[in-house]
C-alpha cells in the first residue's frame, strides 16, 4: 500500500474534520462553564475513542479511526506533526527576561518547587512502585525518575492565562510565578528528555547515551545563546527584506520542524527540538504581535485540538481509571509542588498568604503534564493507569489552581461587559430622545427580581447624571450609579440611530447608551466596567458598527469579537 | 507496519521542513524579482525531486523523500490535506457579490471569455490530440472536455494581486475583471468535477455517474444559498458567544474539511467541497479581516508551499518537457481566453484598449490551473507531457499578464516608499539640528550618479521649504522637490533623536525626515509617495518604533512589517 485510495483520503478529512469539530465543540463548552478548553477536548476524544464510541458501536469507531493500515499512518502524523507545532508555539510563550526580572525569588521558588516534588515522586516511586500503577516489567529506576519528573512539571500556558483572568499578569508576584514556571519548565523538559534518551538504551542509529545526553545538552545551550541571538538577527532581515508576515511565518514553522527532525534524530523525541526553537524564536523584541497571533491562534484551534483529542483515541479511560492511584498520584504531586513552591517563596521573604499562592498557581499541570504522559506512554515507560492518573492529576490542578489562588488572596475577578450583556437588558432600536427619557427607558429593561425598585434605580442614575454628564467621546454614553441593594454588576444597553445629547465633551450625540449599576461596596467593578468601555469603543469605528446591528447577538459579536485593522 | 518508527518520524519531519524552507526561499526569491512566488515553490519542489536531485544523488533524493512505505503515505496524506485547505482559502476570495455589481459587463465578459477557450480547446484536443500530448490508452471525449476545461480556467488570486499592484482593483475596470473570473472559476471547477467524474466511470461506492452529477451540481447550490445564509448566522453566533477568533477558525477549517471529506464520498475530488465551503463562508459581511488574515496567512505560507513544491517531488519536468505541446498548449490557451473575453467586453460597450487589457487579465492561470492539471496527472486523465506543458503556460500567463494589462493602459505603477529606501540613503544619527541643515545633510545622501547637481537639488528643495514648511504631524517632516533631470523618485531618510523643527502644525518637532525628489513629469509619483508616508508613519508609536532603529535593516523592517495593535 503506496498511495491513499479515494475511500482512504474519505476516511482521513472524515477523521480529522470530526476530531476537530467536537473537540473545538465542547472546548468551547467547557470554557463557558470557566473550565479549561483543553478538558473538552479531551472528553471529545474519549468519548469518540474507545471507552464510549467503541463500547457502544466498536464497528462505527474502527471505520472513523482505523488503527490500521493507511488512514492510522496518516492520522498518526497528522497528530506527530500537530504536538510539535504545538510545543513550539509553548515555546514562544517562554520569556527569560521575566526569570531575570524577578531574580532571587524567582530562583528560590522554581528550584525547591522543583526539587521537593522531584524528590517526593521519587521516592514514593521507587519504594511503592505499585501503588502508583507500575508494571513488573518495567525498569523502577526509569519508572522512578519519570514519576518524579512528572511531579515537578509546571503548565506555563495555564499559568499565564489564570494570571491574566485574575488581572495580575503584570504583578510582582505574577511575575515571580511566570518566572519560576519557566526556569521549572525548561529543566523538567530538559531531565525528561535524558530519561527518554536513557529509556531508548541506545539512541537513534545506535549512538551512546552520553553522546544524546550531551548532543540535547549542547543543542539546548546553543539554540538559546548564539541561536537566540542568530534568530533576532534572522527577523529583523526577513522583515525587512521578504514579504510579510508571510516571510516569518514560513521560515519559522521550517525551522521549528527542522530543529524537531534534529532532536528526533539524536535520539530525544521531535518535540524538545521544537520547543527549544520556539523559546530561542520568541523571546525577540522586533518580532511583531501580529505574526506571533496568527502562529499561536492556527495552531491552538487546529492542530492542538486534534492532537488533544487523538489522546482519548489511543487509551481507554474507563479499564484504565483505578481511583488508587488517581489519589495518590494527585495527592503526592500536589503536596510536594504546593509546599516546595510555597517553602522557596517563603525563604524568599515572601508573606504567607502569597506564598500559598503562589504555590497554588505552580501546581497547575495543564497540556504539558498529559504531553509528557503521552510520550511515556507511547515510549512503553509507564501503562495506562498511571497515564489516566496523570491526566485526571493535570486536569484537576489546572482547574482548581485558579480559584484556589484566587480565594488565598481575597481577589475578586475583574468585572467584564461581556459576561454582563444579556438579551433581554439590550434594545437595538431606544425611542427615546433626551437623555432623562433614555435613562428611564434603560432603566425599564432592568426588570423584576432585583432587591431594590425601579424608580429608586432611575432616581439614582437621574441625580447622578445631572451632578455630572455622563457622554463620552465618540458618542458613548454610560449613565450610572452605586447601589448599595445590588450585589452584582448590571448593565443595560440601547442604541439609538439618531443620536441622544448627554453633554459629551466632543459634542457627539450617544448612539450606544450603557446603563450601569454597580453594587456600593465594590467601588473597583464600575472603574473595571467602564475601562472595558473605553476600551471596546474607544474608535469611532467600532460605535458605528455597533450601531448598525439588528439584534443583541450580533451587538454582543462586535463586543467579544472586536474588528482589528489590518495592513 | 503500523506506526511510524523513530527514523520515520525524523524522515517525515526532515522532508516536509526542507520543503517548506526551500519552497520558501525559492518564492520569496521569484517575489523579489517581481515574479510570482508559486514559480519559485515549483522550482523548489523540480530541484529537490527526480528532476534535479534524484538524477544527481537519486539515493540522497530517496532517503529524503520516500515514494514507497509509511513515511511516503503520511507525505501524501499531508500534501492531501494541505490542498483541501489551500482551496478552502481560494473559495474565500471569490467574492459573489462583484458579480452582480456590474452585471452585463461581467456576464458578456465571462461567458465568451470561457465559451470561446473551451471551444477552442475542445476542437483542438479532439482533431489533434496527440499535439497536445494524447496517448494511445486515454479515451479521446474526456480528453478533449478536460483539456478544454484547462484551456477556459482562469486565476482568481494572481488577478487580484495585478489589479491590486496597479491599484486598479477597486475601480470599474477592476471590479469586471474579478466578477468574470469569479464566474469563471464557479462554473470551471464545476464542470472539472463533472469530468473527473465521467472518468472514474461509475463513482465511488459504485455510485451512478449520473447521481455524482446531481449531488455535485445539488450540493453547488445548497451551499452557495441555504448554507451561505446559514453560515453567515453561524459565524455571528460564533462571534457572539465562542471565544474569538479560536471559535470561528477551529469551526470554519473543521466544516472545509468535512465538505471536502463529503464531496470525496460523492466521487468527486475532495478539493471541489472545500472550495464551495469557502465560497460560502468568506462572503460574509460579519467575518472580522482578522480571521481572514490568520487563516489565509498560516495556510498560504505553511500549506501551499508545501503542496507546490511537492508538485515537483512527483514529476520529472525534464523527460516531461515537449516544447511542440508546450507551445501548442500556450498558444492555444492564450489566444481562445484573450480573444474571448476581449469580444465579450467590446460586445458590453468596453473600448478597445480596456477591452484587451481584460484579455490579458483574465488570461492569468496561477495556482489553479497547475491543481486542475495534478488531479487530472492523478486520476491518469492525462500524461506528463501535458501537465509539463500546463504548469509552463500557467506559470508564463501569470508573468506576463500583469505588464502585458499595463502597457494597454499606460498604468504606472504607484511609486512606493519601501522600494525606494537603501541603506546609502539611510543616516540613523542626524547631526543637523536644524531644517535647514537637515536638507543639506539628506541632500549630501543622494550620491553622486545623478544628472542633477546636489547645490541644484538643495537650492530647490530649501526654496520649497520656504514657499510652505513641510513639517507633518506626529514628528515627520517631508521636504521634496520635482526635477526636470530625474526619471524615478529618490528618497533619503533620516532620524534625529532630539527632533528638528519643521514647523508642524501640531508643534511637534520632526524626527524621522524624508526628502522626496521626484520628476517634475510625473506628477503622481509625489502624491503616492506622501500618502505611504503618511498610512506608514500616522501613528504617534509607528514614529516612535521607527526613531529607536539603530541601522537601516531594523528601519527598513519597520516600513514593511508594521505593527498592528492586537486585541
Amino acid at each position: 500500500m503506496n498511495h491513499l485510495t479515494h475511500s482512504d483520503v474519505t476516511a482521513l478529512l472524515l477523521a480529522i474534520s470530526v476530531l476537530l469539530l467536537c473537540a473545538r465543540a465542547l472546548g468551547e463548552f467547557f470554557q463557558r462553564l470557566k473550565q479549561p478548553a483543553i478538558l473538552g477536548e479531551l472528553i471529545a476524544g474519549i468519548l469518540l475513542g474507545p471507552t464510549v464510541l467503541g463500547a457502544i458501536y466498536p464497528e462505527l469507531q474502527g471505520m472513523l479511526f482505523p488503527t490500521d493500515g493507511p488512514v492510522a499512518i496518516a492520522l498518526e502524523a497528522f497528530t506527530t506533526i500537530s504536538i510539535t507545532l504545538f510545543l513550539f508555539i509553548a515555546g514562544m510563550e517562554v520569556d527569560m527576561s521575566t526569570v531575570w526580572r524577578q531574580g532571587r525569588s524567582t530562583i528560590a521558588v522554581s528550584v525547591l518547587g522543583l526539587l521537593v516534588p522531584f524528590a517526593v515522586g521519587w521516592l514514593a516511586a521507587f519504594f511503592f512502585p505499585y501503588r502508583l500503577g507500575f508494571e513488573g516489567d518495567l525498569s523502577v529506576h526509569v519508572f522512578a525518575m519519570f514519576f518524579a519528573t512528572a511531579s515537578s512539571i509546571t503548565a506555563l500556558p495555564v499559568i499565564v492565562k489564570i494570571l491574566m483572568d485574575l488581572n495580575m499578569f503584570r504583578s510582582d508576584l505574577g511575575m515571580i510565578i511566570v518566572g519560576a514556571a519557566v526556569v521549572n519548565d525548561l529543566l523538567g523538559w530538559l531531565i525528561f528528555a535524558v530519561i527518554l534518551s536513557l529509556m531508548a538504551k541506545s539512541g537513534a542509529g545506535g549512538m551512546p547515551i552520553q553522546t544524546t545526553i550531551l548532543l540535547t545538552f549542547g543543542l539546548a545551550a546553543l539554540l538559546l545563546t548564539v541561536g537566540r541571538w542568530a534568530i533576532e538577527k534572522l527577523v529583523v532581515w526577513a522583515q525587512a527584506y521578504l514579504t510579510w508576515p508571510g516571510g516569518i511565518i514560513g521560515f519559522s514553522l521550517g525551522l521549528s520542524l527542522l530543529c524537531a527532525a534534529l532532536t528526533e534524530a539524536i535520539g530525544i523525541h521531535a518535540i524538545f527540538g521544537a520547543f527549544l526553537f520556539g523559546v530561542a524564536f520568541g523571546e525577540n523584541r522586533h518580532l511583531r504581535e501580529h505574526t506571533k497571533a496568527i502562529l499561536d491562534r492556527f495552531v491552538s484551534f487546529f492542530f492542538a485540538p486534534i492532537f488533544f483529542a487523538g489522546i482519548g483515541l489511543k487509551v481507554n479511560f474507563l479499564t484504565g481509571f483505578d481511583f488508587g492511584v488517581v489519589a495518590v498520584v494527585l495527592g503526592l504531586a500536589s503536596v510536594g509542588k504546593i509546599y516546595g513552591a510555597m517553602w522557596g517563596a517563603k525563604l524568599a521573604g515572601i508573606a504567607k498568604q502569597e506564598a500559598y499562592a503562589i504555590g497554588f498557581a505552580m501546581n497547575a499541570r495543564g497540556a504539558m503534564e498529559i504531553i509528557l504522559g503521552m510520550l511515556a506512554l507511547q515510549a512503553g515507560l509507564i501503562r495506562e493507569k498511571l497515564f489516566v492518573a496523570l491526566v485526571v492529576m493535570a486536569l484537576v490542578t489546572s482547574m482548581t489552581s485558579g480559584s484556589l489562588m484566587q480565594r488565598m488572596l481575597k481577589r475578586n475577578k475583574p468585572a467584564k461587559l461581556v459576561d454582563l450583556l444579556t438579551a433581554k437588558r439590550f434594545t437595538a432600536r431606544l425611542k427615546a430622545t433626551t437623555a432623562d427619557e433614555c435613562i428611564d427607558e434603560l432603566v425599564g429593561l432592568v426588570g423584576v427580581g432585583e432587591k431594590v425598585s425601579m424608580e429608586k434605580i432611575a432616581r439614582e442614575v437621574h441625580s447622578r447624571e445631572q451632578l455630572l454628564p455622563t457622554g463620552l467621546e465618540n458618542g458613548v454614553a454610560v449613565p450610572h450609579a452605586r447601589l448599595s441593594e445590588i450585589e452584582e454588576p448590571i448593565v443595560c444597553v440601547g442604541l439609538s440611530e439618531e443620536g441622544i445629547d448627554f453633554n459629551a465633551p466632543d459634542g457627539s450625540k450617544a448612539r450606544v447608551i450603557f446603563l450601569l449599576l454597580t453594587s456600593a461596596d465594590k467601588h473597583a467593578s464600575q472603574l473595571e466596567l467602564l475601562a472595558d468601555i473605553a476600551k471596546t469603543f474607544g474608535t469611532q469605528t467600532a460605535v458605528d458598527n455597533a450601531v448598525e446591528c439588528v439584534g443583541f447577538t450580533e451587538f454582543l459579536a462586535h463586543v467579544r469579537s472586536p474588528h482589528i485593522p489590518q495592513a
